[in-house]
Protein backbone atom coordinates (compact mmCIF):
# COMPACT_ATOMS: atom_id res chain seq x y z
CA UNK A 1 0.00 0.00 0.00
CA UNK A 2 1.61 3.60 -0.99
CA UNK A 3 1.83 5.41 2.50
CA UNK A 4 0.45 8.62 1.18
CA UNK A 5 2.00 10.95 3.72
CA UNK A 6 5.19 9.73 2.27
CA UNK A 7 6.81 12.10 -0.69
CA UNK A 8 6.04 11.47 -3.83
CA UNK A 9 9.59 10.12 -5.01
CA UNK A 10 9.97 8.09 -8.63
CA UNK A 11 10.18 3.79 -8.28
CA UNK A 12 13.55 2.14 -9.14
CA UNK A 13 12.47 -1.28 -11.30
CA UNK A 14 15.24 -3.18 -12.15
CA UNK A 15 14.20 -5.55 -15.35
CA UNK A 16 15.73 -9.34 -14.84
CA UNK A 17 18.71 -8.35 -12.60
CA UNK A 18 21.23 -10.81 -12.80
CA UNK A 19 23.52 -10.69 -9.84
CA UNK A 20 22.59 -9.77 -6.27
CA UNK A 21 24.85 -7.68 -5.26
CA UNK A 22 24.25 -5.61 -8.02
CA UNK A 23 20.35 -5.12 -6.43
CA UNK A 24 21.93 -4.49 -3.21
CA UNK A 25 23.97 -1.44 -4.93
CA UNK A 26 20.92 -0.10 -6.56
CA UNK A 27 19.15 0.14 -2.96
CA UNK A 28 22.02 1.62 -1.75
CA UNK A 29 22.23 4.35 -4.49
CA UNK A 30 18.41 4.88 -4.28
CA UNK A 31 18.95 5.34 0.12
CA UNK A 32 22.05 7.98 -0.55
CA UNK A 33 19.44 10.15 -2.73
CA UNK A 34 16.25 9.87 -0.85
CA UNK A 35 14.51 6.77 -3.08
CA UNK A 36 12.71 3.84 -1.62
CA UNK A 37 10.23 2.16 -3.69
CA UNK A 38 12.14 -0.58 -5.35
CA UNK A 39 10.62 -3.24 -7.50
CA UNK A 40 12.38 -5.96 -9.36
CA UNK A 41 10.74 -8.35 -12.25
CA UNK A 42 12.00 -11.63 -12.52
CA UNK A 43 15.27 -11.88 -11.28
CA UNK A 44 17.39 -14.50 -12.10
CA UNK A 45 18.46 -15.95 -8.92
CA UNK A 46 15.17 -15.90 -7.59
CA UNK A 47 13.41 -13.77 -4.35
CA UNK A 48 14.71 -13.40 -1.44
CA UNK A 49 17.84 -12.76 -2.87
CA UNK A 50 20.65 -13.04 -0.05
CA UNK A 51 23.34 -11.59 -1.73
CA UNK A 52 21.29 -8.55 -2.46
CA UNK A 53 20.39 -8.21 1.12
CA UNK A 54 24.48 -8.10 2.14
CA UNK A 55 25.56 -5.85 -0.47
CA UNK A 56 22.74 -3.29 0.70
CA UNK A 57 24.25 -1.76 3.81
CA UNK A 58 22.72 -0.24 7.10
CA UNK A 59 19.00 0.76 6.28
CA UNK A 60 19.18 0.44 2.46
CA UNK A 61 18.68 -3.50 3.57
CA UNK A 62 14.91 -2.25 4.08
CA UNK A 63 14.72 -1.29 0.72
CA UNK A 64 15.74 -4.58 -0.52
CA UNK A 65 13.37 -6.28 2.09
CA UNK A 66 10.48 -3.79 0.95
CA UNK A 67 10.80 -4.36 -2.59
CA UNK A 68 8.21 -5.30 -4.70
CA UNK A 69 8.79 -8.93 -6.56
CA UNK A 70 7.10 -8.90 -10.50
CA UNK A 71 6.36 -11.44 -13.22
CA UNK A 72 6.21 -8.98 -15.89
CA UNK A 73 7.29 -5.36 -16.62
CA UNK A 74 3.75 -4.51 -17.86
CA UNK A 75 2.60 -5.55 -13.85
CA UNK A 76 5.21 -3.71 -12.34
CA UNK A 77 4.39 -0.44 -14.17
CA UNK A 78 0.41 -0.70 -14.03
CA UNK A 79 -0.34 1.92 -11.29
CA UNK A 80 2.24 4.58 -12.43
CA UNK A 81 1.42 7.65 -15.09
CA UNK A 82 4.93 8.12 -16.19
CA UNK A 83 7.87 5.75 -17.25
CA UNK A 84 11.33 6.16 -18.23
CA UNK A 85 13.20 3.71 -19.59
CA UNK A 86 17.21 3.76 -19.60
CA UNK A 87 19.11 2.53 -21.88
CA UNK A 88 22.50 3.14 -23.50
CA UNK A 89 21.18 2.40 -27.41
CA UNK A 90 19.07 3.70 -30.01
CA UNK A 91 16.26 1.57 -30.62
CA UNK A 92 14.29 1.23 -33.62
CA UNK A 93 11.61 2.55 -32.29
CA UNK A 94 10.41 6.88 -32.47
CA UNK A 95 10.93 7.87 -28.83
CA UNK A 96 11.71 11.08 -26.29
CA UNK A 97 15.16 10.52 -25.29
CA UNK A 98 16.32 12.75 -22.40
CA UNK A 99 19.83 13.13 -20.67
CA UNK A 100 19.58 12.44 -17.23
CA UNK A 101 20.40 16.01 -16.49
CA UNK A 102 17.40 16.68 -18.08
CA UNK A 103 15.54 14.21 -16.80
CA UNK A 104 15.99 14.99 -12.97
CA UNK A 105 14.06 18.62 -13.33
CA UNK A 106 11.46 16.93 -15.34
CA UNK A 107 10.96 14.17 -12.88
CA UNK A 108 10.53 16.98 -10.14
CA UNK A 109 8.18 18.47 -12.31
CA UNK A 110 5.89 15.65 -12.67
CA UNK A 111 5.83 14.51 -9.16
CA UNK A 112 5.36 17.58 -7.87
CA UNK A 113 2.13 17.12 -10.12
CA UNK A 114 1.26 14.41 -8.66
CA UNK A 115 2.61 11.98 -11.56
CA UNK A 116 3.60 8.35 -9.92
CA UNK A 117 7.15 8.12 -12.01
CA UNK A 118 8.82 5.14 -12.22
CA UNK A 119 12.37 4.33 -14.45
CA UNK A 120 13.59 1.05 -15.44
CA UNK A 121 16.52 -0.94 -15.59
CA UNK A 122 17.76 -3.39 -17.40
CA UNK A 123 19.62 -6.36 -16.16
CA UNK A 124 23.25 -6.76 -16.37
CA UNK A 125 23.77 -8.78 -19.85
CA UNK A 126 21.46 -7.28 -22.53
CA UNK A 127 19.56 -4.34 -20.52
CA UNK A 128 16.23 -3.59 -21.59
CA UNK A 129 14.32 -5.27 -24.28
CA UNK A 130 12.35 -3.36 -27.15
CA UNK A 131 9.08 -4.33 -25.59
CA UNK A 132 10.35 -3.33 -22.01
CA UNK A 133 11.06 -0.20 -23.95
CA UNK A 134 7.62 0.09 -25.67
CA UNK A 135 6.09 0.28 -22.17
CA UNK A 136 8.17 4.01 -21.29
CA UNK A 137 6.92 7.09 -22.46
CA UNK A 138 10.57 8.62 -22.36
CA UNK A 139 14.10 7.10 -23.12
CA UNK A 140 16.69 8.29 -20.30
CA UNK A 141 20.55 8.03 -22.51
CA UNK A 142 23.92 9.23 -20.90
CA UNK A 143 25.82 10.89 -22.85
CA UNK A 144 29.04 8.26 -22.02
CA UNK A 145 32.91 7.53 -23.25
CA UNK A 146 31.18 6.67 -26.64
CA UNK A 147 33.92 3.02 -26.59
CA UNK A 148 32.35 2.52 -22.99
CA UNK A 149 28.87 3.30 -22.67
CA UNK A 150 27.46 0.29 -20.24
CA UNK A 151 27.46 1.03 -17.23
CA UNK A 152 27.11 -1.08 -14.30
CA UNK A 153 23.36 -1.42 -12.98
CA UNK A 154 24.32 0.00 -9.69
CA UNK A 155 25.94 2.77 -11.11
CA UNK A 156 23.48 3.75 -13.67
CA UNK A 157 20.84 3.44 -10.81
CA UNK A 158 22.86 6.41 -8.56
CA UNK A 159 22.78 8.03 -11.78
CA UNK A 160 19.47 8.82 -11.91
CA UNK A 161 18.67 8.73 -8.44
CA UNK A 162 21.42 11.36 -8.09
CA UNK A 163 20.02 13.27 -10.92
CA UNK A 164 16.83 13.31 -9.01
CA UNK A 165 18.49 14.57 -5.24
CA UNK A 166 20.07 17.15 -7.38
CA UNK A 167 17.38 18.59 -9.33
CA UNK A 168 16.17 20.06 -6.11
CA UNK A 169 19.51 20.64 -4.38
CA UNK A 170 19.89 23.76 -2.77
CA UNK A 171 23.40 23.87 -1.31
CA UNK A 172 25.42 26.47 -2.38
CA UNK A 173 27.67 25.26 -4.95
CA UNK A 174 30.93 26.85 -3.05
CA UNK A 175 30.95 27.36 0.60
CA UNK A 176 34.00 27.74 3.40
CA UNK A 177 34.24 25.49 6.01
CA UNK A 178 34.96 27.57 9.00
CA UNK A 179 34.48 25.26 12.24
CA UNK A 180 34.18 28.05 14.76
CA UNK A 181 36.41 30.67 13.53
CA UNK A 182 35.42 33.44 10.80
CA UNK A 183 37.40 34.57 8.25
CA UNK A 184 39.42 37.58 9.27
CA UNK A 185 38.15 41.28 9.24
CA UNK A 186 40.23 43.36 7.06
CA UNK A 187 41.19 45.17 10.75
CA UNK A 188 42.40 41.80 11.52
CA UNK A 189 44.46 41.22 8.66
CA UNK A 190 45.80 44.70 8.65
CA UNK A 191 46.97 44.17 12.46
CA UNK A 192 48.63 41.16 11.50
CA UNK A 193 50.60 42.54 8.32
CA UNK A 194 51.76 45.37 10.68
CA UNK A 195 53.31 42.72 13.13
CA UNK A 196 54.70 40.63 10.37
CA UNK A 197 56.05 43.71 8.69
CA UNK A 198 57.70 45.08 11.32
CA UNK A 199 59.43 41.91 12.17
CA UNK A 200 60.98 42.05 8.20
CA UNK A 201 62.32 45.61 9.00
CA UNK A 202 63.89 44.93 12.24
CA UNK A 203 65.41 41.47 10.14
CA UNK A 204 66.39 43.96 7.39
CA UNK A 205 64.42 42.14 4.77
CA UNK A 206 63.30 44.89 2.21
CA UNK A 207 67.25 45.32 1.09
CA UNK A 208 66.17 47.38 -2.01
CA UNK A 209 63.14 49.63 -0.05
CA UNK A 210 61.30 50.70 -3.24
CA UNK A 211 60.10 47.30 -3.24
CA UNK A 212 59.04 47.37 0.11
CA UNK A 213 55.84 48.78 -0.91
CA UNK A 214 55.02 46.06 -3.69
CA UNK A 215 56.07 42.97 -1.50
CA UNK A 216 53.86 44.00 1.33
CA UNK A 217 51.35 44.14 -1.40
CA UNK A 218 52.23 40.99 -2.15
CA UNK A 219 52.22 39.36 1.01
CA UNK A 220 48.86 40.61 1.90
CA UNK A 221 47.40 39.51 -1.61
CA UNK A 222 48.65 35.97 0.03
CA UNK A 223 46.44 36.05 2.74
CA UNK A 224 43.75 37.73 1.56
CA UNK A 225 43.55 34.81 -0.95
CA UNK A 226 43.49 32.23 1.08
CA UNK A 227 40.77 33.96 3.43
CA UNK A 228 43.10 33.72 6.35
CA UNK A 229 40.96 32.97 9.21
CA UNK A 230 40.77 35.07 12.80
CA UNK A 231 42.43 31.36 14.24
CA UNK A 232 44.87 31.09 11.43
CA UNK A 233 46.13 34.93 11.89
CA UNK A 234 46.77 34.36 15.64
CA UNK A 235 48.90 31.98 14.86
CA UNK A 236 50.39 33.23 12.50
CA UNK A 237 51.19 36.44 14.82
CA UNK A 238 52.41 33.38 16.74
CA UNK A 239 54.63 32.37 14.21
CA UNK A 240 56.50 35.91 13.67
CA UNK A 241 57.13 35.77 17.16
CA UNK A 242 59.00 32.18 17.30
CA UNK A 243 60.83 33.01 13.94
CA UNK A 244 62.52 36.09 15.87
CA UNK A 245 63.30 33.80 19.06
CA UNK A 246 64.80 31.42 16.75
CA UNK A 247 67.02 34.04 15.51
CA UNK A 248 68.09 35.83 18.90
CA UNK A 249 68.44 32.00 20.12
CA UNK A 250 70.63 31.02 17.68
CA UNK A 251 72.25 34.06 17.59
CA UNK A 252 76.04 33.18 18.31
CA UNK A 253 76.94 34.94 21.70
CA UNK A 254 78.91 38.30 20.61
CA UNK A 255 81.39 37.44 23.21
CA UNK A 256 82.65 34.57 21.19
CA UNK A 257 83.26 36.21 18.11
CA UNK B 1 55.16 8.80 -18.19
CA UNK B 2 52.29 10.94 -18.76
CA UNK B 3 51.63 10.60 -22.88
CA UNK B 4 51.65 15.01 -23.51
CA UNK B 5 49.31 13.99 -26.29
CA UNK B 6 46.47 12.23 -23.92
CA UNK B 7 43.93 15.03 -23.12
CA UNK B 8 44.25 16.53 -19.39
CA UNK B 9 41.90 14.67 -17.67
CA UNK B 10 41.83 14.18 -13.64
CA UNK B 11 43.62 11.28 -11.83
CA UNK B 12 41.53 8.98 -9.65
CA UNK B 13 43.39 8.50 -6.65
CA UNK B 14 41.91 5.91 -4.36
CA UNK B 15 43.90 5.96 -0.64
CA UNK B 16 43.79 2.79 1.48
CA UNK B 17 41.02 0.89 -0.52
CA UNK B 18 39.98 -2.14 0.90
CA UNK B 19 37.52 -4.21 -1.53
CA UNK B 20 39.60 -5.35 -5.15
CA UNK B 21 36.24 -5.27 -6.27
CA UNK B 22 35.43 -1.62 -5.68
CA UNK B 23 38.64 -0.97 -7.29
CA UNK B 24 37.62 -2.22 -10.45
CA UNK B 25 34.22 -0.89 -10.50
CA UNK B 26 35.95 2.45 -10.09
CA UNK B 27 38.23 1.61 -12.85
CA UNK B 28 35.20 0.97 -15.04
CA UNK B 29 33.09 4.17 -13.81
CA UNK B 30 36.00 6.26 -14.80
CA UNK B 31 36.46 4.88 -18.09
CA UNK B 32 32.57 5.30 -18.87
CA UNK B 33 33.32 9.16 -18.19
CA UNK B 34 36.55 8.97 -20.05
CA UNK B 35 39.07 9.20 -17.23
CA UNK B 36 42.40 6.71 -17.46
CA UNK B 37 44.85 7.82 -14.53
CA UNK B 38 44.02 5.42 -11.49
CA UNK B 39 46.30 5.86 -8.70
CA UNK B 40 46.22 3.40 -5.41
CA UNK B 41 47.82 4.12 -1.96
CA UNK B 42 48.46 1.01 0.06
CA UNK B 43 45.48 -1.22 -0.86
CA UNK B 44 44.60 -2.99 2.20
CA UNK B 45 45.16 -6.63 0.08
CA UNK B 46 48.27 -5.86 -2.18
CA UNK B 47 48.92 -5.23 -5.80
CA UNK B 48 47.79 -6.60 -8.29
CA UNK B 49 44.60 -7.68 -7.31
CA UNK B 50 43.01 -10.41 -9.06
CA UNK B 51 39.37 -9.22 -8.02
CA UNK B 52 39.96 -5.43 -9.20
CA UNK B 53 40.99 -7.07 -12.37
CA UNK B 54 37.79 -9.04 -12.67
CA UNK B 55 35.03 -6.30 -11.07
CA UNK B 56 36.45 -4.25 -13.89
CA UNK B 57 35.02 -5.33 -17.39
CA UNK B 58 36.28 -4.78 -20.92
CA UNK B 59 38.72 -1.98 -22.03
CA UNK B 60 38.68 -0.39 -18.07
CA UNK B 61 40.87 -3.64 -17.18
CA UNK B 62 43.63 -1.65 -18.97
CA UNK B 63 43.25 0.76 -16.27
CA UNK B 64 43.10 -1.56 -13.34
CA UNK B 65 46.55 -3.01 -14.98
CA UNK B 66 48.37 0.55 -15.64
CA UNK B 67 47.47 1.69 -12.20
CA UNK B 68 49.86 3.48 -10.17
CA UNK B 69 50.54 1.92 -6.45
CA UNK B 70 52.02 4.36 -4.23
CA UNK B 71 53.31 3.98 -0.37
CA UNK B 72 51.67 7.46 0.73
CA UNK B 73 49.15 9.96 -0.57
CA UNK B 74 51.65 12.73 -0.63
CA UNK B 75 53.28 10.56 -3.07
CA UNK B 76 50.36 9.43 -5.08
CA UNK B 77 49.80 14.06 -5.18
CA UNK B 78 53.35 14.88 -6.06
CA UNK B 79 52.67 15.93 -9.29
CA UNK B 80 49.63 17.30 -9.04
CA UNK B 81 48.82 21.10 -8.89
CA UNK B 82 45.35 20.53 -7.59
CA UNK B 83 43.58 18.54 -5.42
CA UNK B 84 40.36 17.57 -4.19
CA UNK B 85 39.48 15.14 -1.59
CA UNK B 86 35.95 13.78 -1.42
CA UNK B 87 34.37 13.32 2.34
CA UNK B 88 31.12 12.88 3.35
CA UNK B 89 31.45 14.81 6.59
CA UNK B 90 32.67 18.01 8.05
CA UNK B 91 36.46 18.52 9.13
CA UNK B 92 37.98 20.83 12.15
CA UNK B 93 39.98 22.53 9.35
CA UNK B 94 39.12 25.51 7.47
CA UNK B 95 38.52 24.22 3.47
CA UNK B 96 36.71 25.35 0.52
CA UNK B 97 33.74 23.00 0.09
CA UNK B 98 32.37 22.55 -3.37
CA UNK B 99 29.55 20.13 -4.70
CA UNK B 100 30.13 17.64 -7.49
CA UNK B 101 27.97 19.94 -9.77
CA UNK B 102 30.08 22.79 -8.64
CA UNK B 103 33.37 20.81 -8.91
CA UNK B 104 33.01 19.53 -12.51
CA UNK B 105 32.95 22.90 -14.63
CA UNK B 106 35.56 24.28 -12.20
CA UNK B 107 38.05 21.05 -12.96
CA UNK B 108 37.39 21.37 -16.70
CA UNK B 109 38.19 25.16 -16.71
CA UNK B 110 41.85 24.18 -14.75
CA UNK B 111 42.64 21.34 -16.81
CA UNK B 112 41.98 23.20 -19.95
CA UNK B 113 43.80 26.03 -18.43
CA UNK B 114 47.06 23.38 -17.68
CA UNK B 115 46.80 22.41 -13.91
CA UNK B 116 46.56 18.16 -13.41
CA UNK B 117 44.26 17.86 -11.37
CA UNK B 118 43.27 14.59 -8.81
CA UNK B 119 40.70 13.78 -6.64
CA UNK B 120 41.23 11.79 -3.80
CA UNK B 121 38.54 8.83 -2.14
CA UNK B 122 39.04 7.45 1.05
CA UNK B 123 39.15 3.68 1.92
CA UNK B 124 35.33 1.86 2.67
CA UNK B 125 35.48 1.91 6.63
CA UNK B 126 36.40 5.44 7.45
CA UNK B 127 37.44 7.71 4.29
CA UNK B 128 39.98 9.67 4.17
CA UNK B 129 41.88 10.82 7.23
CA UNK B 130 42.26 14.51 8.09
CA UNK B 131 46.36 14.36 7.57
CA UNK B 132 44.81 13.31 4.01
CA UNK B 133 42.29 15.86 3.76
CA UNK B 134 45.41 18.53 4.26
CA UNK B 135 46.64 17.54 1.10
CA UNK B 136 43.62 18.94 -0.85
CA UNK B 137 43.05 22.84 -1.91
CA UNK B 138 39.52 21.85 -2.22
CA UNK B 139 37.18 19.37 -0.31
CA UNK B 140 34.41 17.99 -2.69
CA UNK B 141 31.12 16.86 -0.86
CA UNK B 142 27.88 15.37 -2.24
CA UNK B 143 24.47 16.93 -0.77
CA UNK B 144 22.90 13.25 -0.08
CA UNK B 145 20.38 12.55 2.29
CA UNK B 146 21.27 13.21 5.54
CA UNK B 147 20.48 9.75 6.97
CA UNK B 148 22.65 8.13 4.63
CA UNK B 149 25.57 9.73 3.26
CA UNK B 150 27.87 7.12 2.91
CA UNK B 151 28.45 6.60 -0.92
CA UNK B 152 30.19 3.05 -1.92
CA UNK B 153 33.54 3.96 -3.42
CA UNK B 154 32.17 2.89 -6.66
CA UNK B 155 29.62 5.15 -6.60
CA UNK B 156 31.68 7.90 -5.04
CA UNK B 157 34.16 8.04 -8.21
CA UNK B 158 31.05 7.71 -10.50
CA UNK B 159 29.25 10.52 -9.30
CA UNK B 160 32.49 12.45 -9.61
CA UNK B 161 33.79 11.46 -13.09
CA UNK B 162 29.96 11.84 -14.15
CA UNK B 163 30.14 15.41 -13.04
CA UNK B 164 33.71 15.79 -15.08
CA UNK B 165 32.24 14.79 -18.55
CA UNK B 166 28.49 16.38 -17.80
CA UNK B 167 30.43 19.53 -17.58
CA UNK B 168 31.38 19.92 -21.20
CA UNK B 169 28.59 17.63 -22.26
CA UNK B 170 26.68 19.37 -25.31
CA UNK B 171 24.18 16.72 -26.14
CA UNK B 172 20.71 18.19 -26.78
CA UNK B 173 18.74 17.81 -23.09
CA UNK B 174 15.53 16.42 -24.87
CA UNK B 175 15.90 14.92 -28.52
CA UNK B 176 13.40 12.79 -30.50
CA UNK B 177 15.00 9.57 -31.73
CA UNK B 178 13.02 9.16 -35.29
CA UNK B 179 14.83 6.39 -36.83
CA UNK B 180 15.05 6.98 -40.43
CA UNK B 181 11.60 8.39 -40.63
CA UNK B 182 10.41 12.17 -39.62
CA UNK B 183 7.98 14.07 -37.76
CA UNK B 184 4.75 13.90 -40.11
CA UNK B 185 4.57 17.65 -42.19
CA UNK B 186 1.56 19.43 -41.74
CA UNK B 187 0.31 18.35 -44.85
CA UNK B 188 0.98 14.57 -43.81
CA UNK B 189 -1.18 15.38 -40.70
CA UNK B 190 -4.02 16.72 -42.86
CA UNK B 191 -4.05 14.37 -45.13
CA UNK B 192 -4.35 11.55 -42.76
CA UNK B 193 -7.61 13.84 -40.65
CA UNK B 194 -9.13 14.04 -43.88
CA UNK B 195 -8.97 9.83 -44.04
CA UNK B 196 -10.41 9.56 -40.73
CA UNK B 197 -13.09 11.84 -40.82
CA UNK B 198 -14.09 10.50 -43.54
CA UNK B 199 -14.17 7.17 -42.09
CA UNK B 200 -15.85 8.50 -39.14
CA UNK B 201 -18.47 10.71 -41.38
CA UNK B 202 -19.05 7.23 -43.01
CA UNK B 203 -19.55 5.70 -39.52
CA UNK B 204 -22.13 8.07 -38.38
CA UNK B 205 -19.35 8.68 -35.91
CA UNK B 206 -20.68 12.26 -35.40
CA UNK B 207 -24.00 12.38 -33.90
CA UNK B 208 -24.21 16.03 -32.27
CA UNK B 209 -23.01 17.65 -35.55
CA UNK B 210 -22.55 20.47 -33.77
CA UNK B 211 -19.71 18.82 -31.95
CA UNK B 212 -17.80 17.25 -35.01
CA UNK B 213 -15.27 20.32 -35.42
CA UNK B 214 -14.71 20.00 -31.24
CA UNK B 215 -14.07 16.14 -31.51
CA UNK B 216 -12.27 16.49 -34.80
CA UNK B 217 -9.82 19.10 -33.49
CA UNK B 218 -8.81 16.64 -30.46
CA UNK B 219 -8.10 14.06 -32.65
CA UNK B 220 -5.64 16.21 -34.51
CA UNK B 221 -4.32 17.35 -30.83
CA UNK B 222 -3.28 13.87 -30.07
CA UNK B 223 -1.88 12.52 -33.14
CA UNK B 224 0.38 16.35 -33.08
CA UNK B 225 0.77 16.34 -29.42
CA UNK B 226 2.32 12.53 -29.96
CA UNK B 227 4.52 13.90 -32.60
CA UNK B 228 3.08 11.40 -34.92
CA UNK B 229 5.80 10.54 -37.94
CA UNK B 230 4.99 10.64 -41.39
CA UNK B 231 5.43 6.43 -40.92
CA UNK B 232 3.35 6.33 -38.09
CA UNK B 233 0.79 8.16 -40.23
CA UNK B 234 1.15 5.62 -43.18
CA UNK B 235 0.00 2.79 -40.29
CA UNK B 236 -2.52 4.69 -38.92
CA UNK B 237 -4.24 4.97 -42.83
CA UNK B 238 -3.86 1.26 -43.02
CA UNK B 239 -5.50 1.13 -39.56
CA UNK B 240 -8.31 3.19 -40.62
CA UNK B 241 -9.06 0.93 -44.12
CA UNK B 242 -8.52 -2.16 -41.59
CA UNK B 243 -11.16 -0.97 -39.42
CA UNK B 244 -13.69 -0.26 -42.30
CA UNK B 245 -12.63 -3.95 -43.83
CA UNK B 246 -13.75 -5.08 -40.38
CA UNK B 247 -16.84 -3.89 -40.15
CA UNK B 248 -18.30 -4.80 -43.99
CA UNK B 249 -16.68 -8.32 -43.39
CA UNK B 250 -18.41 -8.71 -40.21
CA UNK B 251 -21.68 -7.19 -41.25
CA UNK B 252 -24.53 -9.52 -41.41
CA UNK B 253 -25.78 -10.53 -45.32
CA UNK B 254 -29.14 -8.07 -45.57
CA UNK B 255 -30.68 -11.27 -46.73
CA UNK B 256 -30.14 -13.11 -43.66
CA UNK B 257 -32.02 -10.65 -41.46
Amino acid sequence: MPDSSAPNTPAVILVEPQLGANIGMAARAMLNCGLSDLRIVAPRDGWPNTEARDAAVGASRDIVERAALHDTTAGAVADLTRVYATTGRGREMTHRVLTPRAAGPEMRREAAAGKKIGVLFGGERAGLSNEDVSLADTIVQAPLNPEFKSLNLGHAVLMIAYEWLAAEDATDGETLDLGTTHVATKAELENFMRHLVEGLDQGNYFRAIEMRPIVVRNLRNLFQRAQATEQELRTMHGVVEALKRAGRDTAKPPKEN
